[in-house]
């Protein structure tokens, strides 16, 4: 494979997670170290909306501080979207704007950290540039907390999350135990539009019988409201409290979410540029059936965007491998793989060991991981050993974070140097 | 001043915080070096309510390490409730109970973890033994998140609660800014039923123009829709995005909580035992207004029990100050002090330095001390110098925790050995 001499640029994309800087960071070190082939570094402001914006900025420039901290820093700090091209064969003109902006720029290496969304973009630019005869190396690397995508053992983001939101509910199910005169009832709504990943996550916390979580709600198994009720009133029964976590996903036999049961007004339901349904209010909604069908008080925790950006409790072996695939995805770009997402492969259990690997971004695309039946318990609401032993290992020590003199962490803040534009502005439809 | 030879109670009672532990912490560590004076020490279950209920268990049974990992242990572990013995005149029967089991067991020292419900208690009990010639000593050791203690600079709790949720607005404020093109506005519930100094302290994250909070709303400031809606259009209109921080006690001019305008049936809206209205979900309710009256799309975060026990990210000052307390108002009863709250005095600002003082019971009781006006801006929605003086300090250093083989914290677990019951059962009302 001959040497391809050029420039590359790295975007992000989707909802941020505590460790998806921690990829940025493992791609512009490598890339760094590789500048007598890759010239320029550029960043894509807002994912690939900022190629077809030609808004890129120079990572180059940045202090090796700055790149450094990224480790620490959680969020999408190049820059994020929802935006995803359409059809290869029907939305012409966004596609033709990506290779022109990577032909002005002589962008020969193109890294993109997401999910599945991402994954078919990346996968849909690689081809373009096959059939158009561009040089190009593309390399999708992988980040969601939902633990969703195909083709991988797991996903970095994923143990982050886990780790932080396990440890929360160990926290709020003490204060549980101790307020059960008052607010017996807890609700607590985890992250997890299609999957129980995140959900199923938080049964690490208990670590005895009667301990936090004591039911916990995954989408993979139908929801029914009258055998949630039930399942509350005897775990109340048992231990005079009840400490619930409940993915936002869950539906019930119909098909419906949950949330969307509690809105009166289904107009008001806003969706995404996917189509996907803009979720939240689940556990808002427990709780209020709860109270309503039952004598009990209940109280719901949603912590929404702060459990996929907790990096002062992330998981450092989520880190650890955020980062080596970041930096995987530009040796292999190098040695002149395209095409291919970086995943991580359990090579060993006791010890845990996992190393990166390729897989087609095709493969990865358009499918989804649920979590397996067999990692729930009979009832559909406990987590088995099978779970335990796949998630226990992926929450393994701490980020460390750097705190400032004002007691708070300190995150990057990158200077964004702009790229001077090559091209007119674009007119498609982008917005 | 005699030496007065007994047993001791502690109690917590309240909502619990991340470190109303570390205060029972120093209790019991204190009374255990002074066992020559105080013979047993016991454990009231749910606070008074044990105490009422004669339902005490053995402290001093613990292991030194269970006492000790007491610091890096969330919520109550010695129990709480949220019950309030009546007016001193009226409700005999308790009181009378009250002094008869701490007589049944020659309980001479009562130390009371809690706010100004607790304190109230904690001075009737105090009055009464007096009256009825009782020897007993009464300490009250401050704790709140809520920060609303008259009489003290602030209160064991609050800066715990104001690192973490600002820690965790900072996390948060990131997401906003990486998504502002998919979801532009975030809305975060701080706790806070009175008072605004949780939701203040979140503007300690804010250390540039632009970053969050961009706003925040506090119960101290009346409430004005429209004007919330044009704050975060402004907001948005400069940033491309806004991150608003909201007390779940913020009212509007007519005095009602925003999240009652959201309930269709006032009826559904429980009250707790002290007729306390139980609040939430005005995050939620904003998040909606903003959706309905702008074409903006928004989401909350309302972390809710999760904020008030994170142990895991808490500030040592607030830690070791809490301890601090529990001790002081051992050495305080055994030198003969009863009737009194243990306070925190700011003896310098720079450097900091607080030292536990002295403060009347029937001074903290009944009283509310509330975020003074010039802690906020003019226009009511970010932080001064003042509040950042004030409060920085608080926030200071991290409490070390302890994490186990699984990667998850250690909480201790009291094994809660009981003390065999001594009257007969109590008929009066206290469920």
């Amino acid at each position: 494979m001959s040497t391809l001499k050029g420039n590359a640029v790295v975007a992000q994309s989707g909802g941020p997670t505590a460790v998806i800087n921690s990829s940025a960071c493992g791609v512009i070190e490598e890339t760094l170290r590789q500048r007598e082939v890759i010239g320029n570094l550029y960043g894509a402001n807002n994912g690939i909306l900022g190629i077809v914006q030609e808004d890129l900025f120079d990572l180059g420039a940045e202090s090796a501080d700055a790149i450094a901290l990224l480790r620490a820093t959680p969020a999408s700090a190049i820059g994020s979207c929802r935006f995803k091209l359409g059809d290869l064969g029907k939305d012409h003109a966004n596609y033709d704007r990506v290779l022109a902006v990577f032909a002005a720029h002589n962008i020969r290496y193109f890294f993109y950290i997401g999910g599945n969304d991402s994954m078919d973009t990346a996968d849909k630019v690689n081809r373009l540039a096959t059939q158009q005869g561009y040089e190009l190396r593309v390399m999708g690397i992988a980040k969601t907390i939902d633990n969703d995508l195909k083709g991988t053992d797991h996903c970095p983001g994923y143990g982050s999350v886990a780790k932080y939101l396990a440890t929360c509910v160990m926290e709020a199910g003490r204060d549980t135990e101790a307020m059960y005169t008052v607010d017996p009832i807890t609700i607590t709504e985890a992250m997890g539009r299609t999957t129980g990943w995140i959900a199923a996550a938080t049964g690490l916390a208990k670590r005895a019988p009667g301990e936090a979580p004591n039911l916990i709600y995954v989408p993979e198994i139908t929801f029914d409201m009258d055998r949630f009720v039930a399942d509350v009133l005897d775990v109340h029964r048992r231990l005079g409290r009840c400490f619930v976590v409940v993915s936002e996903g869950v539906k019930n036999a119909a098909g419906k979410y949950i949330s969307d049961l509690a809105k009166a007004d289904p107009a008001k339901t806003k969706k995404d540029m996917f189509g996907h349904q803009q979720l939240g209010g689940g556990a808002s909604y427990l709780a209020e059936v709860v109270m309503a069908k039952t004598d009990l008080k209940a109280r719901y925790n949603k912590l929404d965007t702060c459990q996929r950006n907790a990096i002062h409790f992330a998981s450092k072996t989520d880190s650890d491998e955020a980062y080596r695939s970041g930096q995987e995805a530009v040796r292999q770009a190098l040695a002149g793989t395209t095409g291919q997402m970086v995943n991580l492969v359990r090579v060993s259990q006791r010890p845990y060991r996992c190393e990166p690997g390729l897989v087609e971004l095709s493969e990865v695309a358009n499918g989804v991981h649920a979590l397996p039946r067999e990692f729930m318990d009979d009832a559909g609401t406990g987590i088995t050993d099978a779970m335990r032993d796949y998630a226990g290992p992926l929450i393994q020590g701490e980020v460390p974070i750097r705190i400032a003199p004002d007691g708070l962490p300190v995150f990057t803040r990158l200077q964004r140097k702009p790229i001077a534009r090559r091209l007119p502005a674009f007119a498609g439809k982008h917005a």
